[in-house]
């Protein structure tokens, strides 16, 4: 069945905006009397049943309302994008599908890029959403300096993956499980040695990845996989 | 620098063939006297010197020799390949990168896909081998069904990843530390349970891979991550 995002859902009816409504209507060719899913990034899985099928505003009513369980832990990865946008949305959309609660651009002194489309990223986040029948969206947040991000009031265990030397441990050994957690990804040529400083000063905790050297993308979705890893257990 | 994939790499001469021949001194401009790296896809990193620039048959003279330790365990992972290529091929970049010992292409009842074009996957793997600095190439298996292939003599633990019902575990209650692994991973409809029978009678475990039900590429780069972070302890 077709999944819709829908920022608020209240009440029994919803309108749904323009180009939802139009790929509804025109694209899929759906009419009254049509089941479709709503989400509202929060946890709320809805079914409705389209009662207007106007192409510019569809009118559904909710059926049924699910308050889906949030995920068990806090995960919050900030990362420096990287040159190809391409490359750069393929964790967007892995992160989502793993499971990731807010995600952080961060701005740093080897980072190639220091602005982001963010309407197409929070594009990208909705799509993946809906695409792995998830009912909860990533917190995207603006881009913003390591030197700023860390003094920020953070929620849980904070970490930095880095190749630069000094104390570092896989993740397994560090993480403690259950815990909320923030870690932080540098650009392609790695965070510099000012910017790990200002993380380890505020309590940021080295995390080595592993013998290989991954790029920025995959660094990020195999973080975002370690932490699912160490914390299930089996139904 | 440069790097180069050569199959044979002995002598102290080597003549790359021509596609490389022509990228390195047609495209990037290199002649007589400039550095290159070899990888001959098993482990053997070898620096080298062009003595002849020749755009069709450009020589190198070996100048150093490495022969880099193999992954500490074997890991070999079939699956079914999903309609979109270019999805399938992030599996197969990602899984390079981080790391995967032998890849059987899975022909499935439920697969959408029964002809894959190897060449071009075996371009990704060597791209991939090469830009993440890796000397070893995965092998590539041609595509072969779920009963002939569990009927295969198989290195190390025997794993399948499914969605159906019966017996299950997450890998890191299954997987033991340290051993050589050869996990099956379904097509979009998942494997059915014709398929789930004749692994399980041929001593494949049932694996679960979370609360999240991951698209097949995905799945893919997860399971590859998840051996790696389970044996590794840091350096």
């Amino acid at each position: 069945m077709n999944i819709f995002y829908c920022e608020n859902i209240e009440g029994d009816e919803v309108v749904l905006e323009e180009n939802d409504s139009k790929h509804l209507v025109r694209v899929l060719r759906n009419k009254i009397g049509d089941h479709v899913i709503l989400v509202d990034g929060k946890g709320l899985w809805c079914e409705g049943t389209i009662v207007d099928d106007h192409p510019k505003r569809t009118q559904i009513h909710i059926d049924s309302r699910d308050q889906k369980p949030t995920q068990d832990f806090h995960l919050h990865v900030a990362i420096a994008p990287i040159k190809s946008m391409d490359r750069f949305e393929i964790f967007l959309e892995k992160a989502t599908e793993i499971g990731i609660s807010e995600i952080t651009l961060l701005k740093t002194k080897h980072g190639i890029r220091d602005k982001v489309n963010m309407d197409r990223c929070q594009k990208i986040l909705i799509a993946a959403m809906k695409q792995s029948l998830k009912a909860e969206l990533p917190k995207l947040n603006p881009m913003i300096s390591v030197e700023e991000f860390v003094q920020q009031p953070l929620i849980g265990q904070k970490l930095i993956a880095h190749c630069e030397n000094g104390p570092k441990s896989p993740i397994k050994k560090v993480y403690q499980k259950g815990s909320d957690v923030v870690i932080m990804i540098g650009p392609e040529g790695d965070f510099n040695p000012t910017e790990i400083e200002a993380a380890t000063k505020t309590g940021f905790e080295g995390i080595d990845l592993g013998k290989t050297r991954l790029r920025n993308e995959t660094a990020g979705i195999v973080v975002v996989h370690s932490f699912h890893l160490l914390n299930y257990d089996g139904e």
